[in-house]
Parts: C-alpha cells; sequence; structure tokens
C-alpha cells in the first residue's frame, strides 16, 4: 500500500524597509522552509503589495544592486506626468516597477534546502520613499 | 497511519478582450477554488498566449491601471521599426509587453481563499487592439 | 478509505549557450517531465543564475525573437555607465535583463503535457557574450 507524505505548510514574516532599495530576505524565507522540516518540493514566495515587488539578485555585490536600483529611477522616472498621483511622485512609479520586475517566486527545494545558485538570492524591492512594514507569504509544498 | 488529503485540480476559462487594456480575473480565478473546494496551497494562474500576459495591480484605482497601460505604449511603442510584423503593428510589441510583464503567477491559498493584499488583483493584460478570447488555466494544488 | 498519489520529483539539466540570445528549452523540460511519469500538476522551470534568464516566447517565428533581442539592447544597452562592471561591458546588464524577465515559471501539466497554447514555448535568455553552461532545475508536482 502506497501511502505519500506531500503536504503544505504556509508561513509568513514582515521584512521593515528604509525607503527606496532592494532588502535580500532569503535568510527569512529558508528559517521559514527549516521550521516546516518539509525536504524536497516548492516554496513559493509572495508579497501582499501592489508599491513593492521581489527580484532574483547577485547577493555578492553591492554595487550591481545600486546600479539595478538606478536603472529603475530611469526607466520609471518619479517626474513623468501621470494620471494616478494620491500619495506622492512616488505612488505611480511603485506600481509599474512592480508590474515589471515579480510578485511571486517559485524555488525548488531540495534536502531542506532552496537550490539557489552560488549568487542567487531573492529580495524585496522596495519602491516608495517612506518606510513600511512589508508581509511575504511563504507557502512549501513538498515532502 | 498518516493518509494525506493533497490533492491537484485543473481548471479553465475564457476571458473575451475588447481591444488593449487590462482586465481583472480576480472574480473568476475565485470562483474555481471555490469550485475545486481545496482550502491550503497554491494557485497557479496560466495563460496560454504569447501576446497578451498576466500582471498583479492595484484594483481600485482605474487611473493607475490607465498609467500602466500609457508606460507600455511608451516603452515599446507601436511605431519601432521591428523585423517581425506579420499581424501588423502591434504585433512584435505585443511579444516584447508579454516578456516584460508575466504568463504564470503563484499566489498562496488559505481557508480556501486566495491571500491577495488589501488592493491587489490579478489582471488579464491584453497588447492587441482586436477583440480576442483568452484561455486561462488554473492549477490548484493543496489539501 | 482514501489514498492519493500526490510526490513531487526533481530533475535537472544544462545548457550550452553560444553568446546572447534566446535558446528554446521546451523538449528538455517535457524529456524530464515523460521520465517522471507525473501525469497531472505543475512543473516549475527555475534558472540557477543571475545574468541569464527565462522567457515565454513565441517558438515559431525566428524574426519576433530577434526584435525582442534587439529590444533589450536597446533598453539596456552595454554602453550605460554602471557602477558594477567586474566582467566587462555586458556584465551589469545582464543583471538588469533578468531582473526584467524571469527566473523562473509555473506550467500546468495535463495527462503528462505541459499546456502551452500554439505558439508557445519556454526559452533560456542568454545575457552574456561568452558561451556558458546554464543549470535548470525542473520539480514536477502532482499525481
Amino acid at each position: 500500500m502506497l501511502i505519500f507524505t506531500m503536504r503544505v505548510q504556509q508561513e509568513t514574516f514582515e521584512v521593515r524597509t528604509k525607503g527606496k532599495g532592494t532588502y535580500e530576505i532569503t535568510d527569512e524565507v529558508q528559517a521559514k522552509i527549516d521550521k516546516s522540516g518539509v525536504q524536497n518540493g516548492v516554496v513559493t514566495i509572495f508579497v501582499q503589495h501592489t508599491s513593492c515587488s521581489l527580484t532574483m539578485m547577485e547577493n555578492a555585490a553591492p554595487a550591481a544592486r545600486r546600479d539595478v536600483e538606478r536603472f529603475f529611477e530611469h526607466l520609471v522616472p518619479e517626474g513623468a506626468d501621470y494620471e494616478h498621483d494620491d500619495e506622492g511622485p512616488d505612488d505611480m512609479p511603485s506600481h509599474i516597477r512592480m508590474v515589471l520586475t515579480r510578485t511571486s517566486e517559485s524555488v525548488p527545494l531540495v534536502d531542506g534546502k532552496m537550490q539557489f545558485g552560488t549568487w542567487q538570492g531573492i529580495f524585496l524591492f522596495e519602491h516608495r520613499r517612506e518606510p513600511h512594514w512589508r508581509r511575504i507569504l511563504v507557502t512549501i509544498i513538498g515532502e
């Protein structure tokens, strides 16, 4: 008789951002996986906001992250003539930058560890100027 | 004896678009989840086309959606000198806009509900001028 | 008594790239699914690098792929004034192009086949000039 032990575990944590920029959350996600005890499957990371987003990035070179951040400042400038600006000049650019990056990311899980490459990390990409609490959902499916 | 009740359910629906723009599909996806009875897991939404895409968006401010749409009109203009234009000036921009946004999105499911933030919704982003039927696949994995 | 047969299977393969461009990997991913025997679920494709990425694309028109590649050459040019250029002029653009595209993609699986639309295929998007071995992880969850 076959009995499989697949299961799902949901976890949540919050990140305090201090204005625009990229904030690595790899360790926080891995801690939730460790707690779950799931060894083999997929972890889905999801950010519950439309004015920040997720991105994978080089985790060793801060200069590379600053270049990414500057690129988005130029591609989606604050000074453009947006129709929607209820919350100030960084309001509409935050939504567009979110659309151009990611809200969910799915990462393979083997022997309890996310299978990142050597330089890969997962980051919260904050697009607002003011500090925010950002809510991240971690769903672990596996055995 | 442990017996787990993890399962997978596949659902499909179609959206009728009336030219370029964003069309919210949150309710259609949630209806498929309700039908499945799955309470806890992940739902993967997938669009079966290369000339439209998916995006998360602010669901309360139509002006914000119009700004996103205008941004893509400028970033990937119809008038550029594309090699591939078999189906008209909106053909190649539609593929590039798809590449810059998303084909699949994965959303956590808790107590039978997608765990969106207050202002989050999921949208089909139509990149073609003519009306189209667009096919969305919903895969629900959970217990 | 209900006993479900959900399971997870992890597979890996490598792609040899010959410089910048898009390389279709649909057949390689499907071969791993065939080997797994899983019929119904989701396959998550994940690329273990930050200087290449994944994208869905039109798989029938090479001209469309060349237009996408040219678009990214213009949007994220090699000649820009990047702070991070340790590995040459294509170093920083490779990371930004990755951020603008995808690291993971999730595709529904029905009757053992990925549920792509007629013209959909999945591609590795190489952003570096030199040839590289690129590692792709395929996680199949289903029954």
